[in-house]
């Protein structure tokens, strides 16, 4: 089956494409970009490090526009990420039969309740995948054994969340004071390959 | 890690028996028994089947007992099958730095609530997992693809779930219209092996 993970290069996304990937699934890894800022790209050398197709989808920036506006209005990322997380879903939905990501159990944001999972793979006759059923601990035990990982403070080069297109618009539209208040810099992870003795087994 | 997985006999926990060891855990498949009546021993022929250790643990019978007063008392299973899962955690989490068990996303009831898992997590210094990740479709997808399963009519004799010794239990107490009237029979799934293609591959 045709099966897509949003992919933003870190390890929660990362490890959701291994679990597929050994349980026999054809995994493309999906970036989104909406069109403002090319934040895809540490997503496409994670994945060019791991073998994985990748492919980045071009999105309306409306999506981006309105997300933004919900997160300065509310003056925290949380709605407009979760907003954003939603339209992407439905949009791949369109191409593929599985859609997952790397959500995990202890995340807060980007997050689907229940209700709207179902109503996502109801609607979209898909079947919608993610992490839930692993807690960090377990998330981290793993992606320090499967790989490389490099960790650094979060700035506009070295991931490919949503937020990076988010900060490109409220540095633009209303300064950078602005877009560090609502995200704060932090320390984020980021595959960069393999370990040495798994890539020899895969 | 020294890994538990729960196990029934069912395609749910076997397949998180297979997702775990094909990311490099040292499984060991685990189902109680609470001395009533020899229902492990359907797991014990789905694990073999399968290829995975299995162990029996003896648990207090006062436990199921409890469990049975419970269903009794409510008239229906869900508080006292969760009532027992719990214990059961608690239980192997004594012995296993990894336990798991083969909940999905759609199950209700055996099911952990988040703030369960991490209290459990927690006072145990242990990894929980489950597949809350997956729904059914997909399970029913991947275990087609791996597993010979029989579908049959539930019995005393062809399922090692919580359900069997609490059905002797009340079968003891109350009589056989007692138990059919709690837990009416329904169609189970029964893992008997590898698909062939499978199992050459693993």
């Amino acid at each position: 089956m045709k099966t897509c993970v949003l992919y933003s290069g870190g390890k929660d996304s990362s490890l959701m494409a291994v679990i597929l990937q050994k349980l026999g699934y054809q995994v493309e890894l999906v970036t989104l970009n909406f069109g403002v800022f090319n934040s895809f790209k540490p997503a496409s050398k994670s994945a060019a490090s791991l073998g994985f197709k990748h492919i980045v989808l071009d999105a309306d920036t409306k999506i981006i526009e309105k997300a933004t506006n919900i997160i300065l209005n509310d003056g925290f990322p949380n709605n407009g990420i979760n907003y954003i997380h939603k339209e992407a879903l439905d949009m791949v939905s369109d191409s593929y039969d599985v859609i997952a990501d790397g959500t995990r159990r202890d995340d807060r944001v980007p997050k689907l309740k229940d209700g709207e999972i179902s109503s996502i793979e109801n609607r979209k006759n898909i079947e919608y995948l993610n992490l839930h059923g692993f807690g960090y601990k377990t998330i981290n035990y793993l992606s320090q054994n499967l790989f490389q990982i490099k960790k650094e403070q979060s700035n506009m080069e070295n991931n490919s969340d949503y937020e990076v297109e988010i900060r490109y618009l409220i540095n633009k539209w209303k300064g950078k004071n602005k877009t560090d208040e609502i995200f704060p810099v932090h320390l984020q992870s980021r595959v960069t390959g393999w370990k040495k003795e798994i890539k020899e087994n895969i």
